[in-house]
């Protein structure tokens, strides 16, 4: 009997659904609006039809079928009680027992489990990526937010409230940039992709730099994809964009080895797709901060993910790591 | 029978001795020097004598006694091989194998370990004191330098080659003060000893407070004792340091609160007998500096283990937590 997990992403916008077999492929996937009306109950049936459509398809094709658990990412997502707590994009108010109100409708479900988007990020890679063999490593997600998932002795740290690994809040420059969380000078507000396009404008503003490909866009307009296109033509600020953001996320990096000592720091997202652009200067940065005893062993790596899935495979592997136990 | 451990403490002028109760009291202790001659054999058989004299002399009071093993703190002290690697301030060169040469010596010891001073005092913290009843904590050592020890869920964190949790070399200043690590802008370079009085110098020199209780000291003579003297009598330096170490050291927790969203954080060591002092502006810090999802959540302590014997307490408490598994 082949067996499989469904992977749910919760995002701002739309809800992401997928069931996934134990390589990590998604056989058939779908999603449905995340709603603005704010109706818990109206969404989890509505999300609970989608579910089933689902697994009755993909039972079309193999009806030697079993499937273990639902996996679910989200943000604000807690582990420990299942429940979505003041996600601040989010139509639904408060602390949202969402686990409690699936598992209503699937009562024989072997596991269903929440967690925030980063952290099933890391259980993906953890199961189905670059960290398949490794028990500490920690993962970055570079995305609109800056994201993380910490691993310590094989399982993630969830912490005492189940809302450990939120590395992109802490403080690179004191008194910097405002963060979208509100505070100052946060790692996100620097090394995520608004941050790197916020970088681009300091260095046009500082040199006044007119003849550049990043100046014929607005700074609304400007995405991570343009300032990577423009550095593949060698363009001066995106170069440089990339070299000072580098240098940023390595020393917010090297914090985290100092913390962790993990046997390597994984980055998702689409910044990382520019490759050595952005995981040269990185690893330079990092390595220049570290104390002696942690150099030359730390490896950052790109995440084995895929992109366009890999938040639903992320989700998923909750169900194999809750099986696991 | 009585269960007792060994607790060892290497520092860099003196190694410490002592036979510790389950209760954490220290029964007899004694101290040797830390050799400067490098010869760790000779090291190694000084020890063992000055040990078994130890064992000694609290059998001829006690018969009944059952050693079940010796724990060691040390700098660079590497729990997975039981080696000191690299340490700075010790005459033995290179990677040191503390534990196999003392085990030649105690070949039917139940338990030997070593990890380093502040991940001790972590695991003291945890079998004999505060976090008696805690799985995810945080200790921070405050002296000379900044150490820290991390516990998830239950178990102090290594990482991946054994040296995790060196808090204290994170980054909070870009660019700023020297570490005695040779980095610029480390948390110990603001909120350790030396670092507060740093800070001292800084605000006299901006304030030309020639009538500062603390403008009578040398800047080689100034300690956190006479900061916190002069704090209590009303100087305003003095009271701006403690403000500004707080403010610095507050920042550092939150960092560390986003990585582990620990139930709290322990401070030890020599500044936190200021208590309010420092206390209150860490915390008001930290508080500043951490998401909504975190805030008033996360207790800062002072150490519950006694400073005089710490450093041999946290060394002995690692035969109790081997002893465990």
């Amino acid at each position: 009997m082949k067996k499989v997990a469904i992977g749910i992403d919760v995002g701002g916008t739309n809800t992401a659904i997928g069931v996934v077999d134990q390589d990590g492929q998604v056989m058939v996937k779908n999603s449905i609006p995340t709603p603005s009306h704010g109706d818990i109950d109206r969404y989890i049936n509505d999300l609970t039809n989608a579910v089933n459509e689902l697994i009755h398809s993909v039972k079309l094709v193999n009806a030697d079928l079993e499937v273990l658990g639902i996996g679910i990412g989200a943000p604000n997502g807690n582990y420990y009680n299942g429940t979505i707590e003041y996600a601040p994009n989010l139509s639904f108010k408060g602390v949202v027992h969402f686990v409690e109100l699936l598992r209503k409708n699937y009562p024989t479900m072997k596991a269903l489990a929440l967690t925030n988007d980063a952290n099933a990020a890391a259980i993906g890679e953890m199961i189905y990526g670059g960290a398949k063999h490794m028990k500490n490593f920690v993962m970055y997600t570079l995305g609109t937010g800056v994201g993380s998932g910490v691993v310590v002795n094989g399982d993630l740290v969830y912490g005492h409230d189940g809302f450990a690994g939120e590395c992109g809040h802490t403080t690179l420059i004191p008194g910097g940039r405002l963060c979208g969380c509100g505070a100052k000078g946060h790692l996100e507000a620097y090394c995520s992709a608004p941050g790197m396009k916020r970088t681009a404008f300091e260095i046009m503003v500082r040199d006044n730099a007119v003849d550049s490909l990043l100046a014929n866009k607005s700074f609304k307009e400007l995405d991570s994809k343009a300032i990577y296109d423009a550095a593949v033509h060698g363009d001066k600020v995106a170069l440089e964009v990339f070299e000072q953001t580098g240098k940023w996320l390595g020393q917010g990096l090297a914090d985290t080895v100092h913390h962790l000592s993990p046997e390597a720091i994984f980055l998702f997202g689409g910044p990382t797709a520019a490759g050595e652009f952005i995981f040269k200067p990185t690893r330079e940065s990092m390595e220049a901060h570290l104390l002696p005893i942690f150099k030359n062993k730390i490896k950052i790596l790109p995440s084995e993910l895929k992109p366009g899935d890999a938040a639903i495979v992320g989700a998923s592997a909750l169900v194999w790591k809750e099986i696991e136990k």
